[in-house]
């Protein structure tokens, strides 16, 4: 299998960083993943634009245009005949000295790898359990706008997860309101209504996330963006997350307790099934 | 200049990880940094043991024992003649599939570096001008407590102080209070007691803070440990920061407002250069 890094196609068994390299020693960088269906990469458009904005927010410069990385992309799935995975870009400052400070002559390093996929079922969306985690997001952390390789916290919200038996952990900030998930943006239905938290409070600006908001229009869903206690998420109707890799996933408990099914998130689910079948 | 790698000395040019170690992919790690003087890393026993406590918290087994990596540390420092020099240890999750959630077969990654060591005055402690950071850091997360690799808020913190013509940055927490710096421990003079902001709200305990702590009981000045608001730091006696690399350093102003110098502050730092040289 091939990767793709810093302008060149490599064996992934060659697809090495210096042990120098900022996004190691610092995890001063950015990543973005996307669902590859039919050839295509998802929205990358979108996950790009994210990823420019953050490279910006760092000052880390993009060594490729997004048109050239789209380019690129299409190379990669063709070489590694991989037209239904997973694709991750990781954007990082590149080696550098010792010490926070980055100098301005760090060459970033950019490096494109392809993942096997979960297979799409469009007619069952994946169902997940999910528990409240100890771990908290600050709440107004800017970093929080871009897809930083600080993910600690939901490494550490996972491996708790995995240990009271659940898929996803549900993240509070620092204000004790419900942020997202480890992995992925958080929804809920309450009156028939499509809710999610608002960004900005520890929240990522997920691409899947706004593609389920334009859906709702399409459906003529009415939507809620709304900050909301843990404690009152229990009395949802539903509850999904939004993530790249496996679009909608329907929360089937919370903290051990059966949720609640909505025939509202099954037609989201089918409808982004339908876009990511013909984009 | 050889590097450590995973039980092996190679060429700093050859020590490569692939890119998918996690401590690449998701800052998945920790890391500490010494200060070596000749030939013997300061305080290596106690770097490596709050290492061992963040191995156990982040579940990822530390490769070899503390007495092990101290074996190779004086082989890297005898093979590289850098008697005088800073060393830092890198610990990740390993190389593992895409995902926050990690796999048990991981196998992890051991780094060891040297690297050049400002000099050391033991006449005139280093002087820094210090800004307030508009980068908060979480008030109460768990993972503060350790050296992870997750340190994007220091390094845009030290963008933020370069940018203003300042040295270091002061972060608060998500409280108001006054934490850190992006690089370093905070201790300030007043009343003629040495004071500096308790662990666990955000603050790293951190080695050098400790030997200060130490140095305060054998020179008998008073300490206290306490929370102090921004507004409320302006008024001390004089600032001065403890980090491992410089040891003691010196605040010489706060946005831009020149800071009190404190006789105090040059005997710490005396007897940290003693100490130093005669551990």
């Amino acid at each position: 299998m091939d990767a793709f890094l810093n302008g060149e196609f490599v064996s992934v068994g060659q697809a090495t960083v210096p042990i120098n390299d900022r996004g190691l020693m610092y995890g001063d960088g950015l990543f973005e993943t996307m669902r590859v269906y039919n050839g295509k990469a998802f929205r990358m458009a979108q996950h790009l634009e994210r990823m420019v904005r953050g490279s910006e927010f760092l000052k880390i410069p993009l060594p490729f245009t997004p048109k050239q990385l789209q380019h690129f992309t299409e190379e990669l799935i063709e070489r590694n005949q991989m037209p239904d995975s997973v694709l991750r870009v990781t954007l990082t400052r590149g080696p550098g000295d010792r010490g926070y400070t980055p100098k301005s002559e760090a060459k970033p390093t950019l490096a494109m790898t392809l993942h096997p996929a979960p297979p799409l079922d469009p007619e069952n969306p994946p169902q997940w359990s999910l528990i409240t985690s100890s771990f908290r997001i600050p709440a107004s952390d800017p970093l929080a706008s871009f897809k930083t390789l600080n993910k600690l916290t939901s490494v550490m919200a996972r491996i708790e997860a995995e240990a009271r038996n659940a898929d996803e952990a549900l993240l509070t900030n620092t204000n004790g309101e419900v942020a997202e998930t480890a992995g992925a943006n958080l929804f809920w239905v309450y009156r028939d209504k499509i809710c999610t938290t608002p960004t900005g409070r520890g929240v990522l600006p997920g691409i899947t996330r706004a593609v389920v908001l334009e859906i709702c229009q399409i459906l003529n869903f009415e939507t809620n963006k709304r900050v909301i206690k843990p404690e009152s998420l229990k009395n949802s109707e539903a509850i999904f997350l939004t993530q790249s890799t496996l679009g909608v996933v329907v929360i089937n408990s919370l903290d051990g307790e059966p949720t609640g099914q909505s025939p509202l998130v099954d037609q989201i689910y089918r409808a982004y099934c339908e876009m990511l079948v013909k984009p």
